[in-house]
């Protein structure tokens, strides 16, 4: 099996010898983080399973589907709707950007200080050792931060990309006008890729699919509230980070397994603590696979991550039910656009909806704390933290700001400010 | 003379102690960088009057357009109109943010590891020692740069604050129309502050106005393209430092006289320095009054900037001259709106134009480096500049890239890089 995916990986042009560098630290991070972790879910054995296979079932699965004539498209932002793609016929890949491996072959290019996310979305490329990336016949990108926009731009020179804009003041109407026509180009340059044309029923279809997901990513988030929670942070944060590129149905069908085993547990009262371990949230920056870093440290201090308000936690279903009744592409392109407007993303002006969601999830989840999470010279987050602990003082929730990279130089420092923060709350 | 604006900066509710500290360094720095150079134009006195009342005269002029019941409008940027706030009956001043005089106040809010010039934008405001900020009646922004867009957010609670939508792909018609819808609710926003309708004819007037100021700086950068040069880059730059808050018809006319001397030195082969004298332009960030840094470094170390491609050099005229000839409010303002779009900004992706402006004045301009400035953390400059220093290299123009804050921490080690860069093109 291992030698099978050797050949795929040579054919796809990796660098092997780095690529064996990677994959020989990874189990071993894994076993750390995530097996040493007592009392899982046993449901969680499925997205175990995954990861233990990162850079071949999955990738397998791609070149298959691309032998059968389907095109791959690769993205990293939730602003480009997974729903287009999949009626486009292609398969969506989400990159992942969460280690600092190629920030090497990154700075070549890149500024040293800017976002470790957007320097590894970039290196990952450079340094062929990303099979999704090698798989994908295009990158789709964004204009959610001037990183990310401006990264693209050198992407485009390693492979083939296509940026989307998304406005910066998604209240007014031209706003939403803009963001709707370019979800239409993005509908032309699928279709002119895949050789496509999409349909009312594609759209139906997609629509239905993504809404499914959704729904069980949103009970997932639900069963969290539960005092105390029958899943960890770091558990949840790798369901979500794993959504971001399985196979949309099949992960569906698994994490309703694992709701279904969660709502079991809440019944029992069975949780992955104690009932007095204080409860975070962690709002900000996405974080992508693997990176695991802060969510190890609060849960490895005693404490339990019970909301992420993030792209990989409720801001990846805030687009919420979308409404497939229409009956032309138009409509249901204009449900589409209208309702991803409703990620709370920082890169909007203002994004008041950010702190509202965050002030009533604290209610909701009967948090402790929060921790304000941001990558570094991530300026569109950093920036907003100064309004989030504003408005969480006013409901007195304590915020901790964090703002780190991917190395493992500061894991001392920020163990020690998690651990005061952690104390403070427990008083 | 001095007391009276004692009195009308305690009016303003100026921070005195925090701004008698500020009134006290300038006129040495100014000094020494300025007043030190040798041969400089006559008609130079203007400008050197400017900054000798920089707090005086020209804040005098605003409050007394104030009291005739005129309105005072603050902005940062190019990518807000001057035509439009003249035509509204307003007063525009750009405000300066070129010193870390505040970062201490701004720090108290703003994250650290932020761009200088958005930390001292919020910072002057925030530390009230800028009387133009004081007098001003809103500040209007735009979404040029993440940074700037989440600091207005927080200027906002400090005083009214209104922000116009840049878009990001500037080629698609979606972000034109977006552009002009902007343009079209920035100027109700205009009229509503100022109690006064905009019409044909204010706009007409507006327009000549201001293309009669771009129109003499563009004189001006021609000049430069001299061998050698008849006015230093610190001179010029300074220029256009004080056309973003002097009065546009003064400022005209006395940058008129400035070129007419500067036309009469080149027919007499007068100079400001050596023919031999390597020829530079920097092109990058803007430089905010009064950051003269990486100016004085240059020309301190035996070369002449003689072209910058920058906010404050060829961008500020790169919309050219705006056909004022239609006869509706919508049609004229469809006129700015599309002129503006044509700033080549790093906000916008991709900027393919930016490289071309700066291969094309390499060449008119005869420069021998480009020196490619960003101010920190500044993502989209700072990634540009990978393109730059490539399409440069096709030409045989040899780039150093730098990047600083409004520390003198760092002019050592710029000096360094700066005689080695100079050192490699006289070889």
């Amino acid at each position: 099996m291992e030698t099978d995916y050797r050949k795929m990986w040579e054919d796809l042009g990796i660098n092997m010898e780095k690529h064996d560098q990677l994959l020989a630290v990874l189990p071993f991070v894994y076993r750390n983080v995530y097996l040493s972790q007592k009392n899982r879910p046993k449901a969680m054995e499925y997205y175990d399973f995954v990861v233990s296979g990162v850079h071949g079932i999955r990738v397998k699965e791609l070149l298959d589907a691309k032998d059968a004539g389907k095109k791959v498209v690769a993205y990293f932002c939730l602003y480009v709707p997974e729903e287009l793609v999949i009626a486009s016929n292609a398969v969506l890949v989400g990159l992942c950007g969460g280690s600092n491996f190629t920030d090497q072959e990154a700075e070549e290019v890149l500024p040293r200080n800017i976002c470790p996310l957007i320097k590894a979305s970039y290196g990952f490329k450079a340094a062929r050792i990303c099979p999704y990336f090698q798989a994908a016949d295009i990158c789709v990108g964004e204009t959610t931060c001037d990183g990310k926009k401006k990264m693209y731009e050198l992407l485009s020179e390693l492979c083939p990309t296509y940026t989307v804009e998304v406005p910066q003041k998604p209240d007014t109407e031209q706003a939403r006008e803009l963001f709707y026509r370019e979800m239409m180009a993005l509908k032309s340059k699928l279709e002119e890729i895949t050789g496509h044309k999409i349909t009312v029923q594609d759209l139906k279809k997609s629509i239905g699919i993504v809404n499914a997901k959704r729904a069980v990513l949103d009970q997932l988030i639900s069963t969290r509230k539960a005092v105390p929670p029958p899943i960890s942070g770091k558990d949840s944060l790798l369901v979500f980070q794993i959504a971001f590129y399985d196979d949309p149905q099949r992960f569906t069908q698994k994490t309703k397994e694992l709701v279904e085993e969660l709502q079991e547990r809440i019944k029992n009262k069975v949780g992955v603590v104690d009932e007095s371990a204080p409860r975070i949230m962690v709002s900000g920056c996405p974080m992508a696979i693997p990176n695991w870093k802060l969510h190890h440290i609060v849960e490895s201090s005693g404490a339990v991550i019970v909301v992420e308000e993030s792209c990989v936690g409720t801001r990846y279903t805030s687009m919420g039910q979308i409404d497939n009744s229409a009956n032309t592409v138009e409509d249901l392109i204009r449900a589409i656009s209208d309702a991803y407007l409703n990620i709370h993303c920082s890169c909007f002006t203002p994004n008041i909806g950010r702190v509202e969601d965050v002030v009533r999830l604290a209610k909701e989840f009967k948090v402790d704390g929060v921790i304000h999470y941001s990558l570094q010279t991530c300026h569109g987050y950093n920036i907003e933290a100064a309004k989030m602990e504003k408005s969480l003082k006013k409901i007195n929730v304590p915020m901790l700001k964090i703002e780190t990279d991917y190395s493992n130089e500061d894991v001392g420092q920020i163990t020690t400010r998690v651990e005061a923060f952690l104390e403070m709350i427990r008083k």
